[in-house]
C-alpha cells in the first residue's frame, strides 16, 4: 500500500468562490496519483474580517492544512504573519503562497515567477528592452518586477492616477538600479508604443464585468508584442485586436496555470506538467463557460 | 473531466496520531476513486485543552472540513455543539462522527452501529439471549447499548468500580426496558458465565500496554462466545485463550473497521466494501506491527 502524503491546501482571500486555482491543482495532483485536496477559504463568506488572517493562518495551521495561497486584499499584510520570505516576494513585498513547515511558516510569490515562466514559455525569443506596462496595482507590480529580472532594460509604468504610477516607477527603479524605470500617463502612450518593444496590460479593463479597450486600437502594430493579465475571457478584445493587426501576444491564462505550476511545485516538491496544467485550465474555463451560459 | 467532491475529514481527541482510522478512510477512499483527505486532530500535540472544542469544530467547518470524527475525551462533550443528534446517539449520550451540512451540524454514533454490524458478521447466528460485559466505561456503553439493539434479554455489566457499573446498567436498562440489565461485580463471572451465551471485553486489558487476561481462563467454555473491543494487538491473550479452549470469538478489528464503515458511509453517502476496509486494516496493523519491532 503505497502510502504518499495526503496534501491539504487552501485558497484564503475575497471572492476566491469563482476561482479555478483550487480545481487546476486538484487535477494535476489526480494526473500524479497524489491526494491532494484544495479548499477556496472566502473570507467575506466565512463572515472573517481580513484583519484576522492570523488566525486563519493558526487554525489553517493547526488543522493540517500544508500551505495555502493567498489573494487580495492579504497579499501585503501576510507579510507580518511569516517566518521567513523567499527574496524575490520579499522585494516585491507581496506573497501568494505560504507553507507551513515544520520550521515556520514560509512565504513566497508566484505571481511573478508564474508571469516570467509565462512569458518565457509563450513569447518565446520575444525583446523585453522596452516595455510599456499599463496598470500600477498589485498585478503591476508583480509583472513589472518579472520583466525586469528578465532584463528589461526601459520600463514605462502608465498609470490614470499618476502617484501610483510614480510610486511602481520608484519601487521598481530602486530594487532594479540597473534598469530605467519611469512612469506614465495614457496620454503618453503613443509615444511609447512607438518605440517599444512590448505592452503588458494589467488593469481589470477586458474582464467579463469590464469590457472594453485600454487604449486605441491603432497603437498597436508589430513588431510590439502585447500581452493582458485578465484571463477571463481568455481572449480580451485587446488581445483580439492585437492579433488582428498583426501583433505577437500572450494571455493572462499563461500567467494564471504558471503561478499554479509554481505554486504546486513549491507545495508538493514535485514538479507538475505544465502543459497538461493548461490543459486542465482550458477544460476549467470552458466548463465555467458552459456554466454561465 | 469528472469532478466529485473532494473530502475532508479529521479526528478530533487525544492521542489519536496512531490511529488507523485516517489511513483506513483515505484507502477505501483510493479504492473508489475518491478525493479524500483525513486529518488526526490531535488536541494535547497542538496545545489546545478539550475544553475548547467547540472551537476547533468552528475553525474546522470555515475551514472547510465535511466532517470529523471525535474520540476520547470529547465524545460526551461534543453533544452540546451540535444542531442535531441521531437517536441512537442521542439515546447513548456520546457521538463519534459529527457531519457539517449546510442544515448544521449532526451527531452520530458509529461506535455502537460498528459493533451491531461487526457481532452479525462476525459471529453469524450466535445468541444474544444473555450476554456478560465486562468494562462500564464509554466502550462498554456503546457496545452494552448494541447488544440490547440486536435482542439482548439479559445483560450482566461487570465493573471493578460497583458504582460505575450500577450507573451503566440504570441507564441501558432505563433505555432498553423490556430487556433486564443488571449490574455485577468480577467475583459473580463464574456464576454468570456459566449460563451465559456470551462475554464481551471492554477494558484496556490485554493491549499492548495494558498485558494479561480479564478472567480465569478456565471460566472459557463452549457454548460461550467471547468478543474483544482491544484490537492493538488484533489477538488478545483473552482471544487466543478463548479459541484454544473452543469458544467462538470476534475481535476488536471487526468493530474498529465497521465503525469506519459506518462513518465513511455517512460522510461520503457511498457504502464502502467491508471487506475491501478490513483488508486496508489488516495492511495497517501489519504495517504498524513492522514499524513497531
Amino acid at each position: 500500500m503505497i502510502d504518499s502524503h495526503p496534501y491539504l491546501v487552501g485558497l484564503v482571500g475575497a471572492g476566491v468562490l469563482p476561482s479555478l486555482t483550487p480545481r487546476m491543482h486538484m487535477a494535476e495532483a489526480r494526473a500524479l496519483g497524489l491526494t491532494y485536496v484544495y479548499r477556496p477559504l472566502d473570507l467575506p463568506s466565512l463572515g472573517i474580517d481580513p484583519d484576522r488572517l492570523g488566525e486563519v493562518l493558526a487554525w489553517a495551521e493547526r488543522l493540517g492544512y500544508d500551505a495555502v495561497n493567498v489573494t487580495h486584499p492579504c497579499k501585503q499584510s501576510v507579510l507580518t504573519h511569516l517566518d521567513r520570505i523567499d527574496p524575490v516576494a520579499a522585494a516585491l513585498g507581496a506573497v501568494n503562497t505560504v507553507l507551513f513547515t515544520p520550521g515556520g511558516r514560509v512565504g513566497y510569490n508566484t505571481d511573478t515567477t508564474g508571469f516570467a515562466a509565462a512569458f518565457t514559455q509563450g513569447l518565446p525569443g520575444a525583446s523585453t528592452e522596452r516595455v510599456v506596462q499599463i496598470g500600477a496595482g498589485g498585478g503591476g507590480s508583480a509583472v513589472g518586477d518579472a520583466l525586469l529580472r528578465l532584463g528589461t532594460a526601459h520600463l514605462t509604468v502608465v498609470d490614470l492616477d499618476p502617484v501610483r504610477a510614480r510610486a511602481l516607477a520608484e519601487d521598481l527603479a530602486t530594487r532594479h538600479p540597473s534598469a530605467v524605470v519611469d512612469p506614465g500617463s495614457p496620454a503618453d502612450l503613443p509615444a511609447l508604443l512607438a518605440v517599444a518593444s512590448g505592452l503588458v496590460h494589467c488593469t481589470p479593463v477586458g474582464m467579463a464585468d469590464h469590457p472594453g479597450m485600454p487604449l486605441e486600437s491603432d497603437l498597436l502594430r508589430p513588431p510590439l508584442w502585447v500581452a493582458d493579465i485578465v484571463y477571463r475571457p481568455l481572449d480580451t478584445e485587446l488581445l483580439i485586436t492585437a492579433r488582428e493587426r498583426g501583433c505577437r501576444t500572450l494571455s493572462g491564462g499563461r500567467m494564471a496555470v504558471h503561478q499554479a505550476v509554481d505554486a504546486f511545485a513549491l507545495i508538493t516538491g514535485t514538479r507538475p506538467d505544465p502543459e497538461r496544467m493548461t490543459a486542465h485550465f482550458l477544460d476549467l474555463v470552458a466548463a465555467d463557460d458552459v456554466l454561465a451560459r
